[in-house]
C-alpha cells in the first residue's frame, strides 16, 4: 500500500475500475492521468498546492448567475476556443468561444428590431442569411445575438444603467434564410479583471481586452448549432484577444454608409455603420 | 490568426513570455500544456465543457470556512497525496496528506491533556517522541493533532453536538522530546458525500470511507514540517482509503490494555487502548 509517484497514479487509475458508463470513466482516468503528470513535472511545494486549492475556491466564489469566472478561466487558457475547434464542422461557418455573458435569455425580436436600447452609440444595422452547408436557405432558423454597448459592457454587468435585455435578441430568419436588425457597434472592452482571473492575468502581464464583437448562435432542427462572433474588423486587439477566439473568416467590415435609401428601409439615420455576416450550418450528418 | 488544435497552445504559452516570475511562468504554462493535452485527447462535446464548468463551480460553491471541497476533489484524485510524496523527505518519518479538516485553530493544551470534550468513545492514551533524523531528542516542537470522535464526526462537521475544539490539541513536546494526551480511538468514517465530489465517487461506485486515523503536524525550528497521520492498525479500509494515503510506515497498532500502574499515571480507567507513535523531523537542509 506504500505509494511512490507512478504508483499513486495506478492506484488512482484503478480507483476508478467500476465506472458503469464508459465515457465518464475515460474521462475522469484522463483527466487524473494529466493531472498526475502536471504535478510530477512541477513538483510544487504544499504553499504552492494550498495557493492552487486557494485559487480554484476563489474562482467558484466568484461565479454566480451574472458571472461565471471558470469559463473566463477556460477562455484565457485557451480551452474554451480548443473546444470549439474540436467540435467545429468545416462543412460551416467557424464557430469560436461561447464567452461567460450568455447567461439570461435573449429576449424574442422582430426582424429589424433594435437590439440597442440606449440610444447613445454609433448606430448600426446588421444583415446576413442563414443556409446549409449546400446553399439552401433556411427560413425559421433562430439567430440569437447578444453584445456590449459602446462602452464595452454587457446588460448584466450595468444593471443600474441598461436594461435586462439590452444589447440582446432572439432573431427568427425569414422564408428566404434573411435576417436583419439594428444595434450600435460594440466596443473592445476588457474580460472582467476583479476576480482571481483578472489577477492571473496581472500576474503574466497579459493584457485583459477583447476585440469588439457581436455573439451569434444560429439554430434549427437538422443542423449543428453555431456558436460564433461577428468581430470588427477595424476593433484594437483584433489581433491579440485576450481569449484567443478571433479566426480571419469571422471578420466582418462595419463600414459607413449614407446611402439614404437603405437608411429608410431600415429606419435609421445617416450616417450609420454597416455589416453583413452569412451563416453556413453544417448538416447534423455530415455528408459522405 | 486562424488557430487549429496545436497553434492554439502555441498562441496561449506565447501570451504568458512576459510574466515577470520565473515560477510562476512555469506554473502556468505547464497546467495550460497538460490541460490542452487532455481536451485534445478527450475531444469533449460543449456540453461535456459545460458539464465540466459547472462541476467546479459547484466545488467552489460548496467551500467555505469548514468545508473544502477542492482539498477533498484534490484528496480522492490522489493528487493531494502525490503532493506530499514529492514533497516527502527519505531522512524523517513519511508524510501524508493534511485533508479538509485542519481549518481550526487546535487549542493549546498541557501535555497528558485529554483531546475528547465528549466522554462517549473508547478511552485511549497516545504517547510518542519527537526527534531528528540523527536520533537527537526535540524539546518544544509542536504537536498539532486533530481527529473525528467514535462516530466519524469532526468538530467542524457537528457544530451541534461538538464544541469546538473537541478532538483538536496543540502540544509541546517535554525537554526529553516527549508528547502525550488522552483522546478516544477516533472511527472509520466516509468523506462529506453531500457535494460534487461525493457525486463523482458514486458515478464511479467507489466508497468514500477513510480508515480511522490521527492527523498530526509536528514542526519546530531548524527541521521540516511534517504532516502525516498514524492509522488505527485494526480499521475497516485500511487498504482502500478512499484518499490514497495510508503508508505502511504509519500504521499503528492501538492494543487494548488493563495496566492500572500506567492508567493511574495517564489518569485513565482500565480497560483502555494504548498507541505510540514516533515522529522524526528531518532536517531543513538535508545533511550531506
Amino acid at each position: 500500500m506504500d505509494f511512490d509517484e507512478h504508483t499513486t497514479l495506478e492506484a488512482v487509475m484503478d480507483s476508478f475500475r467500476n465506472t458503469p458508463d464508459p465515457r465518464t470513466k475515460q474521462i475522469l482516468t484522463t483527466l487524473a492521468r494529466h493531472a498526475h503528470a502536471a504535478v510530477r513535472e512541477l513538483r510544487p511545494t504544499h504553499d504552492e498546492w494550498e495557493q492552487a486549492i486557494g485559487f480554484l475556491t476563489a474562482v467558484g466564489h466568484k461565479s454566480d448567475d451574472t458571472r461565471q469566472e471558470f469559463v473566463l478561466l477556460s477562455d484565457v487558457l485557451g480551452i474554451s476556443t480548443l473546444v470549439e475547434t474540436i467540435n467545429g464542422d468545416a462543412h460551416g461557418t467557424e464557430g469560436t468561444v461561447l464567452g461567460p455573458f450568455h447567461m439570461v435569455e435573449s429576449p424574442e425580436r422582430e426582424l429589424g428590431e433594435s437590439i440597442d436600447q440606449l440610444g447613445t452609440g454609433t448606430p448600426c444595422v446588421v444583415t446576413g442569411t442563414v443556409t446549409g452547408a449546400d446553399g439552401v436557405v433556411l427560413g425559421g432558423a433562430t439567430v440569437d445575438i447578444w453584445q456590449c454597448d459602446e462602452n464595452g459592457f454587457y446588460d448584466v454587468q450595468r444593471p443600474e444603467t441598461q436594461p435586462r435585455g439590452n444589447g440582446r435578441g432572439l432573431f427568427r430568419t425569414d422564408e428566404n434564410g434573411r435576417f436583419w436588425f439594428r444595434t450600435v457597434v460594440p466596443s473592445h472592452y476588457p474580460i472582467p479583471t476583479d476576480g482571481p482571473v483578472g489577477e492571473l492575468l496581472a500576474a503574466s502581464r497579459r493584457h485583459p481586452y477583447r476585440p469588439a464583437h457581436i455573439h451569434v448562435i444560429a439554430e434549427t432542427p437538422g443542423y449543428k448549432t453555431l456558436t460564433t462572433h461577428m468581430f470588427v474588423a477595424d476593433s484594437p486587439y483584433i489581433d491579440s484577444d485576450a481569449v484567443f477566439a478571433v479566426k480571419e473568416s469571422l471578420v466582418v467590415d462595419f463600414p459607413e454608409s449614407r446611402d439614404q435609401a437603405e437608411a429608410d428601409d431600415y429606419g435609421v439615420e445617416i450616417p450609420f455603420r454597416r455589416a453583413h455576416f452569412d451563416i453556413r450550418l453544417a448538416p447534423e450528418e455530415a455528408p459522405e
